[in-house]
């Protein structure tokens, strides 16, 4: 999405060989007309699948998942992260790693709102090391539902989650591949 | 906003005197048309009033806040929630007790997003006990911004959230104001 790789040229911040900043208008400030076109985008690439539910992992990917959700006109469920486990009979949940925090956290859904052959649509900000779609394909595995595609705003290529989601057999579209990134320099793929 | 209260009759869950649950349309399932209905209200009540930024607490309030700049055409800032003070110089904080979990968290925003003499419309989906509009005050104050006006989803008015907001001089606007909660009974003022 070439609008998108601008911005990212223009407005992202590559701190170290790892982290790429784009907290001015993806994750802290948000630029809402860009979201607009993002959820468009992620319509256009998934709207021949018969998809039931929007889903995303809170809360970074909240206002992309939400336009797209819109674009579909299908209703928007929010996974929860937890800082332990629950143990609530309603809830699934799954234990997931998060690398760039370098700790684990309890992910959550409510059984009233993932169910038994639902199709799934998971859109999330980043795809970095992966763990926190897996997570989520643990979670729709719980409840018998079908997680028929992944919307990423932005993959870091060269890190492994890429690999991981099509070992998974998943159908992954990323509106911007990042190939590489060091101080002061972002390559896309 | 009638459409809201009838929606909180059918689906919301009175559990007790004090805990509502509207997680099939609001929290956890986002029920994404009356999302934009939220938005459109809070632009029409708020919109003769000069407003540069949106501005929300993570992570239940994103998605109404989200509507809401789009009808604004403005960007969304979204107020972070850290377990522990950070301390980084870029960063606005303060610590906000929350009666709901019965415990404080730090509230933060970058210095980068907030900014001097810039008037903010804060929306949040729920009103009890006001402690996280007075933080996200007091993060405005650090920043001499200004709150020129709160759009709150469902205010639960029989706690003291109100009379505070009130009382520091804000301009508040309830979509939904609730009297009375009883296991089973929702009652508006």
């Amino acid at each position: 999405m070439e609008l998108l790789k601008e911005r990212i040229l223009k407005d992202g911040l590559a701190l170290n060989e790892n982290v790429l900043t784009v907290d001015s208008f993806l994750n802290h400030q948000v630029d809402v007309n860009l979201m607009d076109k993002i959820g468009e985008e992620f319509y256009n690439y998934f709207k021949s699948k018969k998809i039931d539910k929007i889903v995303t992992i809170e809360s970074s990917g909240i206002a992309p998942a939400y336009t797209t959700a819109l674009r579909f006109n299908l209703p928007l469920v929010i996974l929860k992260k937890q800082q332990s486990s629950i143990l609530n009979g309603n809830l699934y949940e799954t234990t997931v790693h998060s690398f760039t925090k370098n700790k684990d956290y309890t992910l959550t859904c409510s059984k009233d709102f993932i169910k038994d052959n639902e199709n799934i649509l998971l859109i999330d900000d980043f795809l970095a090391n992966g763990e926190a779609v897996l997570g989520a394909l643990r979670l729709f595995e719980k409840s018998n539902s079908n997680l028929v595609g992944v919307g990423i705003v932005i993959e870091k290529s060269f890190q492994p989650g890429r690999d991981k989601l099509n070992n998974a057999g998943l159908d992954v579209y990323s509106l911007a591949q990042i190939s590489k990134l060091s101080k002061g320099v972002i390559e896309f793929k």
